[in-house]
């Protein structure tokens, strides 16, 4: 294989990609010692930087994704030593907080949902405390008064991905990870083996092997041989970032996630004052439009859950695509193209997954296979 | 008096204001040959470039309010002669629209508040047909099939005030009046008359005579003796500016105004796809924050108006402040205070007061006097 216009030594890995996934990927492979290369531009819409960050491994969403459910909680507890690891060596706090989550009942028959879902999370292992309405609001006082009912999950967890991103950067960097900006139109495959990126630029950038872990833009890759990469379709989400006024306490402590008349919504309390109040789940394709719809239901629901809410500002408004594959968990590891691996299709739960995610590519890169407790999560299952 | 740093000679009128009500007086009071000067700054939340632009001079807000209603209908009536002769001599379109206005009641107490106002505006001599909701549904097929009853007023129209301000500027200005893109801090006083102006960046502006139309910020200008000019306060206004998708025709093809549940709520279709939903009214002094209730109301009302909002994209969102006096009617023409004069407090009504406030500040700047219709809004009434 001739790279001509290589500016770049050849990298021992290349990741296309520059989210969360992209860049926890190249960090962890960098502190195995490969050299690592991450090529990407930023993108408004990429999951990443519009994520509310809630480390809530069981979810009403979840049902029928116990094996999901159970490498979330993995990753949710490699947490604490992940972003001990990260802040030590980017110097970046991540906004990391440990107030664990209020799962919340609206009305009776958001009630029997929760309770089964906290039956499941028991049978899981995960700490889960029934609480009466009552409970619910000596935890969170702001909770409208005609709530059902809910679960305490002690052990969640939330993070700022946008924090995330930037330390992951900057640590990715310290281990010495080359970053460019630029876009990949296609890998380059000669021999039955990728060898390499092409760049929109022009250029092409040689590697031993190479990372997709670019969202959903990961199947309009080219240059590769059909059904090498499963599909990943875009599933939109519209979120808001609320703000306290300057000086008053937080409106919730903790992530408070709500079943309104079978509608989830979420709070996400940040400090600093901000709240993200989600999110919507659409199949819209590529649509990126904030709509009037998916405005009105987050406030709905979210006024429904916590009334208080009206009196916030509306600091910004969010729409993102986030990943999913065909059975919406993640595709992970060697494809069977040689020198091909994915990271994608991280759907909801790209920032729980991170640290496990960085771990498994980490270890599939370094030895070739996925570690035991992400095979079921294998690029390959469904090609 | 003398103006040691004033680079231009002394006006005959200087306007201090550049919104809708500030041009509108300089190019009415230029078109008398009168030599003219605007000193104004752009301001995001000044009302002219929030407002939706309806020309509606019979609302559910104007119970009491028969004289503002009468000069709301005889400056609605001089739109068609105004907005010809501004398109002509600007070369600018206005947006205006003669499509009528549709007045919706959602349930049944809002029904008989409209047949209320129904009944008033005969009295007044405005047009207004009594339509069934299968009568409303033929004229907006896209209403909510649950609303009760409407209003039919053909002989209301729209305007878009950006484009209004904007030909209002080309106007004045080919019409000689000279803009000053600065604030005014004070009234220069001496031997009981204005004289003309300070500005913030240190100057002053000779002039024979002075108008405040400077909305909300006019009560807070100086130099001046005490109670020549009324409180002005601000009351905020919400709004969103909605888009249809391109191509699709637009959800409502006239202005619609709606009681819901005794929340009134409006649509403003443009030309080009743009939808406006307004707007809150709310008493928050200088707040400008765009909230999570103000924003949900709108969407909240809107959606039980016209359900298919939801698939409109949220354009932008915005957030003006109504200038508005102790007894919410405009404060027009000459105060006690001789060569001073206020064009201000027209609260909800700016746009659709705009041809008639022109023309009785031309008058009342080139004779002294309010014409007759304008008299009850002396701005000496309150002083």
């Amino acid at each position: 294989m001739t790279v001509p216009d290589d500016p770049l030594p050849a990298s021992d890995v290349l990741v296309v990609g520059d989210g969360l996934i992209g860049l926890v990927t190249a960090w962890r492979a960098a502190r195995r010692g490969l050299l690592t290369t991450v090529v990407g531009r930023h993108c408004p819409c990429a999951a990443s930087g519009v994520a509310a960050g809630m480390l809530t491994p069981a979810t009403e969403a979840m049902f029928g994704e116990e094996p999901l459910m159970r490498f979330g909680a993995l990753s949710r507890d490699r947490y604490p030593g992940f972003v001990a690891e990260l802040e030590d060596e980017s110097g970046v706090p991540t906004g990391y907080r440990s107030a664990g989550t209020l799962q919340i009942a609206f009305d009776t028959d958001d009630l029997s949902k929760l309770t089964e879902l906290g039956e499941l999370q028991t049978r899981l292992g995960l700490k889960a405390e029934r609480l009466t309405a009552r409970e619910c609001r000596r935890l969170e006082p702001m909770l409208a008064p005609a709530v059902r009912g809910g679960i305490h999950a002690p052990d969640d967890r939330s993070v700022d991905p946008r924090a995330l991103l930037a330390a992951l950067r900057t640590a990715s960097e310290r281990r010495g990870v080359r970053m460019v900006d630029d876009r990949v139109t296609d890998v380059v495959v000669s021999a039955d083996r990728a060898r390499g990126v092409r760049l929109r630029s022009g250029g092409e950038l040689a590697a031993d092997q190479v990372v997709l872990a670019a969202g959903t833009r990961t199947p309009g890759i080219g240059g590769l041989p059909e059904g090498v990469v499963p599909p990943v379709r875009p599933v939109k989400g519209q979120l808001l970032r609320l703000r306290m006024p300057r000086g008053e306490p937080p409106i919730v402590t903790r992530t408070v996630r709500g079943l309104v008349k079978g509608s989830p919504v979420y709070l996400v309390p940040r400090a600093g004052g901000e709240i993200v109040l989600g999110a919507t789940q659409e199949e819209m394709g590529d649509d990126t439009r904030l709509t009037a719809g998916g405005v009105w239901e987050l406030l709905r629901d979210g006024h429904e859950l916590v009334p208080g809410i009206s009196e916030l500002e509306i600091a910004e408004t969010c729409v993102g695509l986030r990943p999913a594959s065909p059975d919406n968990e993640p595709l992970l590891g060697p494809t069977r193209l040689p020198g091909l691996h994915l990271a994608a299709g991280h759907h909801r739960h790209g920032v729980l997954l991170a640290p496990a995610t960085g771990d498994a590519m980490a270890e599939a890169l370094a030895t070739g296979e996925l570690p035991d407790y992400a095979r079921r999560f294998a690029a390959t299952r469904l090609s």
